[in-house]
């Protein structure tokens, strides 16, 4: 698949870049459909976030522009979009004037399983916990050890995703998507004020919960409020929803429900538009 | 300065290295005096111990030898070594046999003020915050949003370091040293099993106490020790050990003492030989 460094075909970065150094950057995974991408405002929006709060001068609209040219000519598939901090010789302090670099690659769309959608996912219980740094809390960041420890906590396809808790053991989100709770009318999930990564899925369907009768509350999540769940699922940028059935650890499990479905709909416009 | 990717000369990593997607790796930034590595044992026995906990299959042997060629036509200078977990595709999961690649960078050796290690260092008080995550905490590895943040937290040559506390107040680490303690006969040092960066200089530190007849002790520490301490210093790898003179947010100063004097004559000759 081609890829983009800086608004032109490339496929190596410096060594100096301090995304390699110091993980010191921010990356959206965008679904391209029709040579688009999907829920394009709110990748923008999360990465101008980001670049605000790491004091990272990103020219968004450039970006939003080379995002156009590139996802036209990738046509269908996934576009992972990497803004670094640029480069700088050895130590933290960034080089004064360093100008944010823009990488682009494509990669096909994921081959998930068909079930998944259909009739929910295994959900692993990861040991691996979220650390709470609420300074980076919420932001799609390169700083990924956790999620790549957690990953690697379990093999096979017996598990679709692991669920990741924080020190303290409430539940916040999957490795690569977040978690959603349903109760009678409420929509719940966890706060990410001090760890966790705010997906853009996760913020739409927040948006779009209340046109389906559905009540949001974004909270602390603790093991009762899963346990008293009606309807559980998954979501991220690329795949939509995916139901939970299954969380042995604690031998919970759900049918997917008729929310979910509601929601499933909701994404899968989201994701085609 | 040369760089080389791999044993043979290169300036770029592939898109793919999962260094620049995740910060997937680990570091270790090594004076070279004289085309020879300071500290060698120590850098290799932190890295050996780094891989095996974040699961990277590096050939340890097989670095040492590189490193060792790469010091003898440095010269002298500061030899950055990253070893990531490979190349991958998009996704958390660590692509099966991936080799570890290992980057070696040349730059010249810091030209940091005479007065710093003579008279001492201002430390400034970093907001940002070390946050526990006990799976990372004492590696170098290239997660290193933290140390990005707390590093701009402040400009020119006042402050040469800033002391970073973690999330409950305790004292843990300067942004690119250690802190150490001295009161009575007592080396103290913070207990870094829950966050930061166990230096190789903070480790050959402690092996060598005893032998000046000081009692080395790893453990919590709070406000109230830096308020009783007799002596303060940092050190690292590249620079020694700095005494700190001045901090100014308790309004505490201190002299270079005897016992950091004779420190400093330690880390000078582990550096020079």
């Amino acid at each position: 698949m081609h890829s983009w460094i800086d608004g032109q075909p490339g496929t190596a970065v410096n060594l100096q870049n301090r995304g390699l150094a110091y993980g010191d950057g921010l990356f959206e995974t965008i679904a391209v459909r029709a040579g688009k991408p999907s829920l394009l405002q709110y990748h923008l929006d999360r990465l101008a976030l980001g670049c605000q709060r790491l004091a990272i001068e990103a020219d968004i609209p450039l970006i939003r522009d080379e995002l156009l040219r590139f996802s036209s000519q990738l046509g269908e598939g996934v576009a992972k979009l990497v803004v670094t901090r640029g480069d700088s010789p050895r130590g933290y302090a960034p080089a004064p004037g360093a100008m944010a670099r823009r990488i682009l690659q494509g990669a096909p769309l994921p081959a998930y399983p068909v079930v998944n959608a259909d009739q929910g996912v295994s959900l692993y219980a990861c040991k691996t916990r979220l650390a709470e740094q609420p300074l980076l809390a919420g932001l799609k960041h390169l700083n990924r050890l956790e999620q790549v420890l957690a990953r690697a906590e379990w093999q096979g396809a017996e598990f679709a995703e692991g669920l990741m808790r924080d020190t303290q053991g409430r539940l916040i989100e999957g490795v690569y998507s977040n978690l959603f709770l349903i109760r009678d009318d409420m929509l719940l999930t966890a706060d990410l004020s001090r760890c966790g990564v705010a997906g853009v899925m996760r913020a739409a369907l927040l948006e779009h919960a209340p046109s389906l009768g559905l009540n949001p509350q974004v909270r602390d999540l603790e093991q009762a409020d899963l346990e008293q769940a009606d309807e559980v699922f998954l979501c991220n940028s690329v795949y939509g929803i995916w139901p939970v059935r299954l969380f042995a650890e604690l031998n919970l499990n759900w049918s997917p429900g008729p929310l979910t479905r509601k929601l499933q709909a909701v994404a899968r416009t989201l994701l085609d538009t």
